[in-house]
Formats: C-alpha cells, structure tokens, sequence
C-alpha cells in the first residue's frame, strides 16, 4: 500500500525531475467555486497536463467538466485516485484535505493545498511564490495556499517589508461572498433576488443576511471571541513573513459583494517610509499593481479586480499622527486568492530539482 | 431687517423662554432622505409643534408631505419663511445651510444643521446630547449635528473614554447609501435591477459602481489624499470629546447597504480597561445597547439597526498583542445618525433656561 513498497524510499516519485515532462495532475473539488477557475488558469498559464483527472466528494462525482475543450468525467475523491500523479490540487473542504492530502504524499504525488488544514504545519511551506519561494524545497509532499484573505494582504505588504521592515499591522477586511465558496455566491444572489421580489431569505452560509447587509463574521467564532477566519490572516501572515511575533490586529467582515477581498491596512514599519517611496516599491513589485490618482478620484474596488491576478492597491497616505501609512488593497479571491496562486506554486516546484527531502510523515 | 430692530437685542425670540409652548418649526429639505425620517422622528417623539413650515429647494417647492396626519404644501426655502420660527432644521444641502442658517439665526430661530457647513465653527455647539449637553448653552442660534458615521462612533466610545480616557483610535468605516441621500439610495437599487437583469448603469452618485462592490472613497478627495467624509470623523469626534489633539486614524469605504453605517475601531484607552469592563460601561450607556454574543454567533448587522435609535456594539474583544480593544458599531445613519441626534438637540435646547448670550454673527 505505502508509496515505499512501491519504488525506493529515497527516491519516491514526487522527488523525481519534474521539469523535462508533462504531468498527471488531480484537482479534488474540481466542481467547487475555486475548482472552476483552477482549471481556468490551468489552461490560461498553458500548464504542462499529460492527463487531468477531475476529482470531487462521492455527491458530485460522476458529473463533466470541461478542460481544453474536452468533458472529463469527475471520478470520486479517493486515494486511489492519486495513483501516478505528480500533482494533487485540494480545493475542496478541509475535511477532504485532511484526510486524502497524505495519501496523495505517500503515493508520490505533491498535494497543494487550498485549505486550511496543513498551513501551520512546521512541514508544510505556506507560499506565495512572489514572497517565499525559498520554502518550497522543504516540502515533504504537502504544500498549502495561503487563506484568500492573506494572500491579498501579503502580496500589498511584502514590497513595503522588503523596503522599510513590518513592526504592526492593524487591518480591517471586506470580504466577498465566494470566500465561502459557490454556497456563499448562490445564497448572496438568491437573497438579492428575494429582497427585490420583497421577499426575505433566512440565511444559511453566513450567520445574517448578506445582501444589503455587511456580516463582522467570516466563518467561525473561536473561544477567544475572535474568527477562525481573523486568526488565519493573522498567523499565515505571520507565518508567511516568518515574523511570527509580528503584531497583527485584524477584524474580518463578510461584504455584498460576489468576488473580490478589499482590506484597509495600517502599516507601521520598521524604519519610516515616505509614500512615494512605497508607491514606487509597490509599483516595481511583480503581482502588484498601483492604481492611486485620488485628484482624478482613482482607487482599485472589487470590480475592478475580478479577473485579474494582480493585487491593486491604491488610498497611500500617511496617517496624520504617526509614521504610520494607510494603504487599501484588493484581490480576485478565487484567482490570486485561490486559484492562481495554487497553480503558480505547481510551477514554482516543477521548476525545481529534485527534492533532497523524504516523504514527510503528516 | 435684523432681528434688532424687531426686539430688544439682549433678548431676541430665541433666547426666549421655550419650555412652556408649542413651537414654530421649519424643515429644510422636508423631502430628502434625511427630512422624510425628520418628519417621522418628530411625529414618534410628540415633539410640541403648533405650526410645522416644510421647506425645500426652488424644485421641491410645491410638492407635499404628510405630517400628524395632514398633508402640507412645501414652500421654497427663502429667508422670510423663518419669521417667528423656532427651530429651523437643516436637512439639506451645505451651500443651503451655509446661506440659510444665519438668516434664520437673525430672525431669532435657533438653526439645527445637519450639514458639514458650520460643525468646526467656534461658536456653533457640535452635539450629541448623551454626550456633550452642556455645550448647547453656548449657541448664538445655529447648534450643529455631526456628521451621520461620526455620531455612531462617538456614541460607541463615549462610555469607555468616561470610563478609562482614549489614547488613540483606528477607524474603519462600512457607510452604507442613505448617507450620500436618497441619490445613493436610488443608484443602488438601481444598479442592482440592471446587474439582476444583466445590464451595468454608469455610476453618477459615487465615484464607482456601488452595487455588489464597495468604494473606498465617501464623498470627495482632499489635497492630503484623505477624503472629506474621513476628515469629518476625525476632526468632529476631536471636538465632541474636547480632545483636539486625539490621535485617529481612519478609513471610510461605502458599502451596497441602504440603510445602517458599521465601523470597526481599534481603541488605545489611556488605562487599561478589561473588555468586561468595557461591556458594562456601554450597556449602561443611553442609547448604546450591547449585541455581543460569539458562542451564540450573535453580533449586531446594519439590518438590526434599521428604524431604531440606539447604536448597537457587538464584536468587543481584547487586542491579542497590546492592551488595546476592538469594537463593532453599527447605527441607522437617517435616525441617531441625522433626524432623531438633530431632534434630540431640539428637545434639549427647550429644556434649557433661557441663554445669556446674544446672537453669533455668522
């Protein structure tokens, strides 16, 4: 059964040379929200697929979805499934991740991960390939993608570390329906739809109603009265930075809007920085965007973003009592959040040699 | 002409005693947004009114409204229509206030401004009446009402500055479209029934798309890149808690919301106060309710807020790095945000003796 009764130890297939081929690569919750824009930006990014193999939970196995033009059958999310595969996309629920991502490490594959299982797993690299591809080597065959929410907000910082050091973040987020996924987008439209019929919808993703409404809680109350959700931004951003005492205040709010993360940060950094320092920093950051005129009333929205991988900052300016900065930043949460991200470390790792690393035990 | 040649200038008409009569009232802007929930709050509250003058632009002039019952014609807002008036609201543009309540203030009404147009003027009271009472004697005939997002704010802080001082505040605000008028109401909806039926409308009201998006910029940029609507928050907040030198820092974004401002704030205290502490202070605080219950998922939405008057705070916590504490306070921006904070004022100031002072000359 073991992936090392199979072929050697040292040497199991996921620490093979995956840079001369083309791969076997599963995507588990290839039905869900972010599954379809994986697929998406597989073909987009012209990604190396000798065979795809779409996967999902027994209820929505046995349906098609398209990718190159083809309808591929979607098979049952089991760990047979992962026989000979070099990638295994999660990007279902963290129950799934939790149970099947080993089992795709231990046949050889590398599982990356979408959920929030592994990510604070010692490990398990939590990457953004922009900010800490120096991670990725340490892989035992688990890699996980950070929290929608973080990516935006690592992505709007990371120039700013690198220019002038992060010393404390306080951060407020507004955060799209499909961060729930496609459930959270469905139950957004149908209360629209409801409200403009003048009807009312009792909610059921979110704990109030979403549309004209704005919900202070994403996911999950913790014991600690904060959400599930704050303390993933926090600790993964944390994590990311490899600051892990790195003060972070944050409040997560779940907004109207169907796709698109916004967060307004307040930044203190390490030594002052003036703004036009971090527009420039920001503007010569891969991934980023500045899109800043407030005389011609230009800043980034949600909309603006939907379809794009770059995350847009704009609203730089200094606090008006400190050397603090104010900065606002928007990301599409199912491609650079989700998505994109998850395929741009499959790249990342492809084009690595092999892993000097064994199998990790998770 | 003047209010001098009529009677003795040591004692014009509103320096006279109000307590033991119905009085004369005048609306300015009885049609908007604001005006329409003026009229209601006025009706609810059994304010003692023996003639109610509705007035408006040149535009509106000639349309009616409803009041007690009766239909009233809408007279076009002129100086003249303030003789022997009271009280006169203003619940219309600034540039209307801005000429308009001087001259009511020389025909000895005392002018209740909703508008931005005289908030920082030294000899105009900014009031909140569970907060600041004693500086309604002050007037010279025109007392303001602070801007809709800063009334919730400052109601959700009043019992924790009283009970440890504030240090320092970080402000995100959520707005939703009543506080731009009933315009922003109307392109929401509006916006909304395209986007249902397919189409996208241009936005005119605000400076993006306001439907299933949120724009980080409340009315206008200044020069310093701060909008006007985030300097309003601070520089009112400063003055109605006598703390001209207040650190805040602050964000306002507008949200497809109708009805009901949030805000998240992060709040530095000048001692430390446990949360428990903090929960008392603002449940025994008027007008202030406590929705707070996270092992219940119980916070307070806009929805909640919609039609009362009390602000609702929800979502208290403990910074997890410093002894800082978080708050989530929502407010109905057209009640405590407008009609019933200018009511109130009305009701306060005839419940004063009868001033010493003059009139200002604005």
């Amino acid at each position: 059964m073991s992936n090392a009764s199979k072929s050697s130890p040292a040497q199991p297939q996921h620490f093979s040379d995956l840079r001369d081929r083309d791969l076997v690569v599963c995507i588990v919750g290839a039905t869900g929200a972010v599954g379809e824009v994986l697929l998406e930006v597989l073909e987009e990014r012209a990604f190396p697929i000798a065979e795809l193999r779409p996967l999902a939970s027994q209820r929505s196995a046995g349906t098609t979805i398209q990718f190159r033009g083809k309808a591929i059958e979607v098979a049952e999310a089991v760990p047979d499934a992962f026989d000979g595969a070099d990638f295994v996309f999660f990007a279902a629920t963290g129950d799934l991740s939790k149970s099947l991502a080993p089992e795709a490490a231990r046949r050889g594959a590398i599982a990356i991960d979408k959920s929030n299982t592994w990510r604070m797993h010692d490990d398990v690299p939590l990457v953004v390939p922009e900010i800490n591809p120096e991670t990725l080597p340490d892989h035992r065959g688990i890699v996980s993608c950070p929290n929608c929410t973080t990516i935006g907000l690592v992505m709007s910082l990371e120039p700013i570390r690198r220019a002038a050091g992060l010393e404390e973040l306080v951060v407020t987020t507004l955060q799209a329906a499909s961060g729930a996924g496609r459930d959270g987008v469905e139950e957004l439209a149908d209360q629209q739809a409801a409200l403009a019929a003048g009807r009312s919808l009792e909610p059921k993703v979110f704990a109030s109603a979403i549309a004209n409404n704005v919900v202070p809680l994403c996911e999950n109350f913790r014991e600690d009265d904060y959400s599930t959700e704050e303390m993933k931004l926090r600790l993964e951003t944390q994590k990311i930075f490899g600051q892990p005492e790195l003060p972070i205040a944050m409040t997560c709010v779940r907004v109207p809007v169907p796709v698109g993360h916004s967060a307004t940060a307040l930044v203190k950094t390490r030594r002052p920085i003036a703004v036009d320092e971090v527009r420039q920093a920001l503007g010569a950051f891969a991934g980023v965007e500045v899109i800043d005129d407030p005389s011609e009333r230009v800043f980034p929205t949600p909309a603006d973003v939907v379809g794009r991988d770059e995350v847009l900052v704009g609203r730089l300016r200094a606090d008006l009592d400190s050397d603090r900065l104010w900065l606002w930043e928007v990301s599409d949460n199912l491609r650079k959040g989700a998505a994109t991200n998850a395929v741009q470390i499959a790249e990342a790792l492809r084009a690595l040699p092999p892993s000097p690393h064994g199998p990790g035990a998770f």
